[in-house]
């Protein structure tokens, strides 16, 4: 690579993000993987962190889902060469901790683990290059005949959707609510079906948020609860007893009280909200209801499978992508992406126009 | 009821069944429920039993894939009322032995359980009246808005496809292999999808029939043994690994071996052949594959579950009904479905017309 | 039975107990049975009744935890036989409803179904006779060579303390840790290693209590928060991970907080405290640790496992009877139990002595 | 190491082995370690390579249950040092194909796996020193306080064993029946208890070795198949249906048949016999039982949880060394445990002595 600087969107502390020039990355160690960025995405989490809500350390190039181009390996790399396409996991980790070895890559101790454009030590994919430490472990060649906006989200919301969905233990013929109709709560409709409920339903307060999904045919039926008892339409749809499964993608107190409160005696509740503080769970109503509660951030194990699932058809992400632009427009796209303009879901990013 | 006789197809020993009169049915015990046809059909077993294959002792009324309208009650039923349509099971189960509180109602040992019109005492559905033993342990109300078409095969072969479906372990982003495209195995498809493969290989010898899987949406790809080597295609179908799961559903030697060899190490085998011969395993060649094998015939404890998910139209079978007409053709019928004439596939039987 | 009053330990309102003279229950219902109660215990929800802590309208015969033997029965009974000696639940239900046919039998709505001696319409056991409404459902023969003290606690803290340990998804090489040392933490502990566990780690503020439950050889390590930290101590146990599962068996927010604490990131926590009272959780410190947390109370389901296990010598819980006296003598018994004086763990009632 | 040679049994063909002076291994690969074996056993596959029944390459040094001394390591090896004590898994696996990946590590396909001294490439145990391939991955320190005798079993037998009664899918409070004791047979009833059997019977043509079984508390019954009906009599001890899980290990014809007719409906046969010839399924007769039939052998995934166990005191496998000896002495170790001499188990190897 003869390029020495690259643009990227660069976190200067609250409020403040540019399109700078900044060294383009290089292999440091020899598992390394120098990836040229060919799509990536915002997420909500970047709005945390631009915000200041999350404590990352400015200067900071932002971003965590993308897919790339391989341009340069570490010597130790085996299988992905250079001009390889790839999707990849948000987080980077080694594979080897007693974190990786059981399954909860996310939470991996090696030292240059991390999120990617968040907090630790590595730098964000809103960029043009990217580096990838143990780059083997996450990075997955798109299959012939699939596209970057096909895979783009498997790294991270998908998985996310996916993870929520299957620690709520669904079975096939079961009524399910799901609680937010954000990008996470839209990936957990996607991939729910994967378990056969009868019925998909959706909560959002955003009503046009939940005709979208309706209209995706992700969900059966949508609930407002600004205009709806959430918890009695449910208990009317499902016999008096409570849904079978719920999910909650919100992470704030009343959305997980209407979730433990929707489900069925002996239900499953799985959340993957974001919760920020501390709520008051009145549990004196609550601990006869015999229920599972499952909680957690995204797991990526199951990326392989996702693919799978994608290139066969079986599952579909792209009535996410509302918005599309080149790197250079990303200061706008932040703007339409956290104020919700122009009924804005997922924006996208191309590499940079020169 | 003032009808005293009723027209009934009646097994008079191998090769011979006739459209007789027979007394019409009445209630004998307490939880009995006399039902009105409106609705059966032919099954592959009744073809066993009328060519003499299963040993049922004549004259027997035979047919057990049914539905019909409650017409007279016990006096110990609680919940079905006259005039209820109901869907239900081909096996009549008492509720209260070990079989049945173990989940194992197809082995129950109450004096009046029985598969109708075959093996033990019941008499079957082919016939314009038909007596239920333990009525409400197995008959379930059609939900409003939904027709006997949608709900006929809920009781024998769909539940049978998804019991096969069940056990063979299916995670997401599988690819399974069915090895025959008969009713039931259609049925394994059909009802696969709810555990969510990535892809669904149908096998069949009959061309035109894995035609049909295909357009019908069920399979993703068809491989006839005439033409190809379908271990063979199937590793290639799978980076030479062998499918995840393989469902059996012809209950042959070459289809059982067929089906050890087509999955991968460590996946599993779910055969719902009704096998008639003993075979030799070749054990010596498998015993480090460390598989899985689940064996077994219809349960009927998922058909509520089945029930909701026709209704909410996440899974269909009216692609099975290729051929409808009264009792009074059924003898035709006979003719035409054990034959595979015009390429029949299930043979529906609506009420005699006088 | 020619007997017409009996003995009865009457509740008349908060603090107020006697032993009374009332009149001997009789069948009412077909599938009731009238037992002689040989063998019952005062329970921990006891003295929460006593106390007024638990609504439970006056005059109420008290007690949930019993054996006896078969005096009546209704027409409708079939296997149970006059002279008969059996081990009940402490929940009666009614087999037919939807929580019953979901595995849900203490959620039951059955119009006599009830926790016998608290909310709801049924006579407790601490008294000579009681009825059984639907009595075949949860009424289980002795087997041969087993006496009532073996099996006494089958139906409620037995059954408690095993859906405890089941529901916190042990897998054998697992390290738990159960917190409270009461006699349903103690049967959490004797069934846990029913799941494969390596090690068992005690939690109590009661030193005396800790140093039996290590004697009695159901803990390997005993951990009292008055001298130790906990949580910092099971980290140490456990290679700084946290234990793979933790029991909760006391119900409130302390107890609580430190099995979120003391648990590993992916692990488990099963509750079955009593919480009345509602609590903060500071999910923004536990979201990201991809938990599954279980609560609910007594499953009873399980008692024919549990009893064939006692049988087999596998489980145990006579060292949790300390006391045993007539019922003449329940008033004292009370005092001993809910102030443990005398260490008393379980305070055993045998028939009222003339 | 200044040592250039050393003494290994050596297999020169059907029939002939003999104690060599062969060279010491050394180094080979970055992730290679030569271990000094301080304990080392004969097992019954390493009796099958000498009468030439498995296809070995002669010449071979044979033996694949061993502990160690790690004396040298190679460049790439990070947690294991000079001096540690280890104990290791009978099959060397690179964990990073398809296979190891989804843990099916005994299928590896990396070019230096294998099961230590039999097929494939690497030389075995029963020698002063061996190279471990990818050593890292399956080697285990000894927790201090625990001896090589304590864990030397965890490689094959034990995990073996483990994996028999895992795959039973024991359930707490079920009848299972173990067929065979010989050391993975009673390997499987050591580990099945791990899942809370209330009742385990063990089956065997030798009485002696059916005694010892019971004497060492790991079965609670004995059935010997010269002197009753094995199918005829689990039947009696379990009410008439059977045992809920049985674990074949034998591997023939004869005792499959007796696993797949004594198990109950519904119930699983678990085999980890080592099959050499076909044989005939009576599948006509038992398609109807709806089982399930695992079969495989050796998996190494959960070595550390047994070492767990083992460290807890909650499994022990001592009862099987029978003997132990010096390397000089293998070839009469060979005799004494091939014939069963002396009632001899397993026959240990401690090192060579000059």
């Amino acid at each position: 690579m003869e390029q020495k600087t690259m643009k990227a969107l660069v976190y200067h502390g609250p409020g403040e993000i540019s399109l700078d020039d900044v060294p383009v990355p290089h292999i440091q160690k020899p598992t390394d993987v120098i990836l040229k960025v060919t799509l990536s995405a915002i997420c909500g989490s970047d709005v945390h962190i631009i915000e200041g809500h999350t404590p990352v350390k400015p200067p900071k190039i932002v971003g965590h889902e993308f897919c790339g181009e391989v341009v340069e390996i570490g010597s130790a790399v085996k299988k992905l060469k250079v001009g390889n396409k790839v999707a990849v996991s948000c987080i980077a980790y080694c594979g080897e901790c007693y974190y990786c070895k059981n399954n909860n890559h996310v939470h991996c101790i090696g030292s240059d683990a991390a999120c990617f454009g968040t907090q630790g030590n590595l730098d964000g994919a809103q960029a043009e290059y990217i580096r990838l430490p143990y780059a083997e472990n996450y990075s997955y060649i798109i299959p012939e005949g699939m596209t970057e906006e096909d895979v783009l989200f498997v790294g991270d919301i998908l998985s996310t959707g996916y993870y929520a969905a299957k620690k709520a233990n669904i079975k096939p013929g079961d009524t399910i609510v799901v609680i937010g109709t954000g990008p996470v709560g839209m990936c957990a409709m996607e991939t729910a079906k994967l378990f056969g409920p009868a019925k998909i339903i959706a909560v959002n307060r955003n009503q046009e948020r939940l005709n979208y999904a309706l209209e995706c045919g992700i969900a059966d039926i949508g609930l407002n609860p600004k205009k709806v008892d959430v918890v009695e339409e449910v208990r009317k749809l499902t016999d008096g007893h409570g849904a079978d499964c719920v999910i909650e993608a919100m992470g704030i107190e009343q959305t997980f009280t209407t979730a433990i409160e929707a489900v069925k005696v002996g239900g499953t509740v799985s959340t993957v909200g974001v919760y920020s503080q501390p709520f008051l769970l009145q549990m004196q109503n609550y601990w006869m209801k015999n229920l599972t509660l499952n909680w957690g951030f995204v797991t990526v194990e199951h990326i392989p499978a996702l693919i799978k699932l994608i290139q066969g058809g079986k599952i579909n992400t792209k009535y996410l992508i509302t918005h599309k632009a080149p790197l250079n427009d990303i200061v706008k796209g932040y703007d339409v992406f956290k104020n919700r303009k122009e009924n804005c879901i997922k924006w996208l990013i191309t590499p940079y126009e020169r």
